[in-house]
């Protein structure tokens, strides 16, 4: 089949591969229809690793996924062929202690879409568990359907968050990521999310998409801001989303006494991280790796219209344009958030 | 000062009355502005009484409020005159065991207003402390403010149910307390709220608040309908807001393994419940009394668009009124869900 | 193999009775020693039915068990023969939503040992899933070994609570899951457990297990001795054990506000269930149904001293001893708490 | 009166100061006993500041205290002269939105005993709030009560845990605070404590005092101990007490996935703090700050038998060995752990 193939560090071919891919009875196979580029796909293509993770073979990007069920394993139950999904790209051994007690996201086995040597999904079709694939609603578009993956990121956050209805959460970043969390964090019950960033233009779409007070940290103290909104008291949550070191170490300033700090963003190298400031205000700190249990979840607040992902969807396209795509990817203006490619139809 | 006075059971009299309220440091003094008339008020007046709570002596009723400030308190510093704002109308001993913890809506020593035999507020003015005072915001009217109180009672059951982002609720009930509870629902997180009642017209106007799936059970079962929308798991939060015992007793039929149940409405006799019903999907049962801390998170979510009350206020009369309007509200039409007395403009 | 088979209702053999059990890659096989008899099993044999659970075939009674490993299964890798053992009698469908909830209890297509139609375990072996399979400490032994079954009702119990450090409990009933119950709540955190029972012999042996405050109900009032114990304030805790429909609907009275109630014992009817006296202290209600992740952590307490179930274990009984054993058990005496069965040294 | 007076750094006097403590209607006259010389103590002694606390004006040092009450106010209800009681040395005002939320130690007024410009008690006598004054238990002596003060700040901790019965903890350091910790983590539900430092004969002691493993961590490896004790996983809890910067930074190392981390000791920089590893593991991270609702508690898990302060205080002092007793605690010998000074008998 034809798919779009990391051959090697800043090498990307749309080509011809053979995968053998045979079908389990709990399996469905999915013809894939959209795929939105991450910026972890990204930096394998421009660094040819993340971390631990070392593309050493030929790799296939790709991982936020939507597409049609075309054939069904003798016991799969809830799916279809002709079904609508989104797929979780993660797939953890169901018999490790992580997994049993629920947490499947922190399976150390967990094989996970285009992380070395696991193939993504810019491909025509791929074979998964049903388990981990999700009936698409009517009203949701493929494009969205696509849109899952990172909003679970974020709706995953915000579950760890814990929010009150009528919290103040400051989003740091307005990355994918940050726009994404943000919208969570409001449909999960923020009355306001105080939202940072250097670049205008994400700001300017961020204040579009509710009660978000955009902060351009390059001109305004955010603590200022914080301050102001909530009377002296602090933000009730600070969701690090930027993943910039500098951030990541300031997020006590403005948290208030007894709030909380969500870590979504990976910061590359350890943050200096005061102790003391934290422990005068008491902070929880979360830490959000992935997601899990969050797919339907996601998916019901995109139907009932709670959450709408569509602004962020900013650039999209064709699966014969890969290349070119994960070239604008490396390079996206201010302006865009979030790049798909249409594999198919 | 001239007074809605409760002189005994089904007995209403607008009439002067002599009140003694020295101000503290602490305090203010309030010109009332709007006050709602609760079910509460209705039922002291048709009953001329609420369980052990008996009107032994003439009593002012009303406690859902709104005004502004005439006079401050020597140390008194986040409000001035002038300022616009809503009251909570329960005042506890700071020094009770249950208030040092922050329950202070738990401390038996509470003073509520109209409740016997603390005096309410359909009255001229008022001296309150300053620490239950909130200002209200810029875009929230005095009728909005008057509404903070019971939207309290929702909030603080949506806090209770600590919600998780994408939640599916039933709220049984389609009265003020169940309307506002859907709200805080939709507003804390749910993707949906499927509301039960046997009144049309109640039914007819929540569906226009937001994903609200009305479910008349004089005609439909609501667990086929919980059955259907959940794909047989069931809703993971039920708020009953009723208060009629057969529904109370039903809670756990909709609910989910692992979901919970929130008990909002009071009913007036001990209810049939399955403990081993319960058990088998293990709940968890939340009890509501009033509210604590809710106040500014309900005037945030009001003032950032979050939560509209307008469409609740369905009636409302002049201070003049007074006794008309509570003749209205003991025999409320279905299409009416608050009626309110503006005691001066 | 020779079992102990209940054939009716009333009908206890120990007989032959042919099996077939093949196992698989994750199972292993198991020699049992110690099977305790538990209330259900008793009452299996006297009623023939518990609830909708029904004896239509002659079934195995026997579910608290412990043993010897002595095959394993090809992708065993935590076990291997000769390895002393107790096990989860529960085996859950693994592709159910409550299984990958992490809730496997709540699955209703679990499969647990001597609920009809799936036989127990007196028997001399048994296949089980490795995964519900536990090693035994060197210094607990298989009499211990099969009391964890209903140590884990206790210990899930103190689960749910959320017990704080220095928590007062009320545990009623000092049947064994009452005196389980206790025990894990002293090990949970509770600085002390007041246990309700009417029968003398259990209360004093109650009182030889660790801070424990006997309260015999046939002759004190339980509120009293609550009151006296925390100022006035109530209990934090209040764990209901005994299934007494009378017991089960008063627990209202000895919480403290903010306190929460834990149902444990399953009442065979309805009860009378004071919503408002709930509501006034704002009561977290818990249920409990069996237990899940619990054995490693009872096993984990019991090796490190913190618990210690052998006081409990007042009568024992050779495998020929069988059907005596069980028309014991059925009119056990008030000084006796649990009876095991020694299938083979 | 004769008090302990730190005039500036390095220079004690006890001598005759002159203090004007009027009483209120809420307060209570307390005759000091037992003084116990805390960490911070010693800090001011030394250094003549702690972090932005700088000693400008001659001081009185001690807040570990406990004593004999003498007098108490009109309003004071719970306790009369004579009784034996401890103290919390906080006093937060009682209107900041901060201690009407419950979270009394996290306001920022709070005056604290020995913390400049705020005297300390090792005096004869002093006034004080009677809703922080607690009456010791028949069982305990004014030296446990005076440990009431350290043991608050492990029971505080404990609590942030939210142990779960049969938890493993680390406890990173053997000082007086982490042997308080890990008394606390054992009352409150862990099966077991690994405890680190490396000074051998702390760790001597620890392993005295119950179910707690000692590792010398200049001599083994923490993690070796922790993978071997938990099959690998990892542990549920890790406890910092150290406040030793590299000791702080290593925390996620043996942690097991879905864990807590809990910051107790002070380091005196930011540290490296590696957020990567945090996230795959999804700890929590908690941080503690002095204590709050605690002391009861302390009280009845002393009284009750569940945890016995006696064996960590190592050394007496009498009142006239006061500067000597700070000469020693300024240069505690390994093996000591909790210095007292008697103030009056």
């Amino acid at each position: 089949m034809k798919a779009l193939v990391l051959e090697e560090k800043l090498k990307l071919s749309l080509r011809d591969i053979e995968l053998d891919e045979p079908m389990g009875p709990h399996d469905v196979r999915i013809a894939l229809h959209t795929v939105g580029i991450c910026g972890s796909d990204v930096h394998y293509y421009t660094h040819g690793a993340i971390g631990p993770f070392v593309v050493r073979e030929p790799m296939i990007l790709g991982h936020e996924a939507s597409g049609t069920v075309i054939e069904v394993g003798s016991q799969v139950k809830h799916l279809q062929p002709g079904d609508r999904v989104c797929m979780e790209p993660g797939i953890p051994d169901p018999n490790s202690k992580a997994t049993r007690l629920g947490l499947y996201n922190l399976d150390p086995a967990v094989r996970f879409w285009a992380t070395p040597p696991v193939h993504g999904v810019l491909r025509p079709t791929v074979v998964h568990p049903a388990a981990f694939t999700y009936k698409l609603p009517d009203n949701i578009s493929f494009a969205e359907g696509a849109m899952v993956e990172p909003l679970a990121v974020g709706l995953h956050a915000a579950n760890k968050a814990r929010i009150r209805p009528g919290d103040v959460a400051v989003v740091m970043g307005a990355g994918p990521i940050g726009m994404v969390t943000a919208l969570a964090a409001l449909a999960g019950g923020c009355s306001r999310v105080i939202m940072t960033d250097v670049q205008q233009p994400k700001l300017d779409l961020a204040a579009t998409l509710g009660p978000i007070t955009p902060v351009n940290v390059a001109r305004e103290r955010l603590t200022d801001v914080v301050q102001e909104l909530t009377d002296g008291w602090g933000a009730d949550l600070v969701f690090e989303c930027s993943g910039n070191e500098q951030a990541a170490a300031s997020v006590f300033e403005p948290v208030c006494p007894g709030g909380a700090v969500i870590y979504v963003g990976i910061p590359l190298q350890p943050i200096a991280y005061d102790v003391a400031a934290a422990q005068v205000k008491e902070v929880r700190v979360e830490h959000v790796f992935r997601y899990a249990h969050v797919y339907p979840r996601a998916l019901a607040l995109m139907a009932s219209g709670k959450i709408d992902v569509k602004p962020l969807i900013t650039d999209r396209f064709t699966f014969d344009q890969s290349v070119e795509a994960f070239e604008f990817a490396a390079h996206m203006p201010p302006s865009s958030v979030k790049a798909q490619i249409v594999v198919a139809e």
